[in-house]
């Protein structure tokens, strides 16, 4: 299987990254990047990581047989606004956004309904760079992808987007929009609106300067994901509002139980708890390794 | 300046790697080592990071010039008070508690008052890894280790054990016990409690198994902490428990800041929460990095 023509709209780290996988594997013949910063194009084609520069989305799209949309999930829908006229109409269409659910209402408001051809997609890897500059080739290895299929898929779209993304050596698994949203929020969207927000409140304390200094290597790991992009994560957090909200309230019930074993003293619910929670780290690590070999370049 | 013989209480990763640590540097000409746990004592000798094998807490530290407590922060006063008595007039005693007010009040309980030559100490080190086994040299090269010196403090005891943490590779800070357990709460006692609390939650939801399987780096990075000792964190957390609720309560006003502005969908709330983060962790990146630079073996 191999695809004459890939669009990426939108040249950052995932559409970057994807661009140098499938053409490294040979999944892919041209690819045509565009982006609303020509200075990004620019860079992506003296990167080499696309062959063809596109001067608008009319040129990006117009010969394209696979379109990969890589913009901030927010403003999906406008830029499907401003490209789907110019869309072929055998043109498959994927995205990388990591909410699905506001995706698929951005894609049926723009369509009219979720057409057969367009395949949702979120690749479960990316690190807090962010950028063409960042992106390598091998990003996905061994990370997994989830397609989310919709009730008028047509088959064949998603044979071939399965097919790059394993191409670019993601593990494809698939399931509804609805169930990614839900798992997402959970792995993804809540840590990292906990760790911003634990950034945030440290930084209000008088001692700042020493809380940052003392931080021993736990801390700098907890904190990571602080250090990514905040208009990305706005947007995430917004487009998976309800979601967030969900697991962050199912969250603050199990840290005020926590709370309340330690203001009571009480050793063995404490026990209890951090137990469980490093048990069950523990058994999943696997699961949560596996997946991971080949987590950085 | 060379200490004759040292006796390690408690042979686990900190004990373990302090005694391999200032051997290694030639600060200690011999290390005895004892541990509640004969096969502890066993496998130190083995290892090589014990010289010589205690039976008993009177043989560990009759001949000591520098007895080093490294037993968790609860146990403290119980073993203090089994080797009181055989402690030379003239040994320095020093330890290595995450907590250190406990420390102080632990101690002044067992001898009337702080010792003029107890000096206490906490290498911010370690990893989620524990036991002798796990211990090596390089543990706290370039970390840093927060002695806290109190109103009586005998100021040749003080030289001295600053004198082994920096043999050790430590870089030496001081500041009071009580400022000490705020500054750890915020940076350590803190993560952990929201770590072990996270990974707890999500383990109650039915799609637990996606959850930890499609669960990316930065999952893996901020709970890393969850699969520490919960043993030792419940004493910690039980030992420092006012600086923890006082560092909890004020993150959880912050969480409710951040989950109010998520409600109301308010982009710019949640972007400036997101970006102060953002640019506090990486303004004070090179502070936190900078003394982690050898964190690991």
């Amino acid at each position: 299987m191999s695809v004459q023509r890939l669009a990426v709209i939108g040249l950052g780290l995932i559409g970057g990254s994807f661009a140098r996988a499938v053409r490294k594997a040979g999944a892919v013949r041209e690819v045509v990047g565009y982006d609303a910063d020509p200075a990004r194009v620019a860079a992506a084609l003296e990167l080499g990581v696309a062959t063809v520069a596109a001067a608008s989305l009319e040129e990006a799209v117009r010969e394209a047989d696979v379109v990969l949309l890589s913009v901030p999930v927010l403003q999906t829908r406008e830029v499907l606004s401003q490209l789907a006229s110019y869309l072929r109409p055998d043109a498959i269409l994927t995205d990388v956004g990591s909410t699905k659910v506001s995706v698929e209402q951005d894609v049926a408001a723009v369509f009219g309904a979720l057409p057969a051809r367009f395949v949702g997609g979120h690749p479960v890897a990316g690190n807090e760079k962010s950028g063409v500059e960042a992106s390598f080739a091998e990003l996905f290895q061994g990370r997994r992808c989830i397609l989310t299929p919709h009730a008028h898929q047509d088959p064949a779209a998603l044979a071939t987007v399965r097919g790059l993304w394993e191409a670019a050596g993601s593990l494809v698994c698939e399931m509804s929009a609805e169930h990614h949203d839900e798992v997402l929020a959970a792995t993804s969207h809540l840590p990292h609106v906990l760790a911003f927000a634990l950034v945030d409140f440290l930084n209000t304390l008088d001692s700042r300067k020493e809380i940052f200094a003392y931080a021993a290597g736990g801390f700098r790991d907890f904190t990571r994901i602080a250090s990514s992009s905040p208009k990305m994560w706005q947007d995430i957090t917004r487009a998976n509002r309800s979601a967030v909200l969900g697991a962050l309230d199912g969250y603050l019930g199990e840290l005020h139980k926590l709370r309340d074993a330690i203001t009571q003293d009480d050793g063995p619910a404490i026990l209890e708890i951090y137990t469980r929670a490093r048990d069950a780290r523990e058994r999943y690590l696997e699961l949560v390794e596996r997946p991971a070999a080949a987590k950085k370049p």
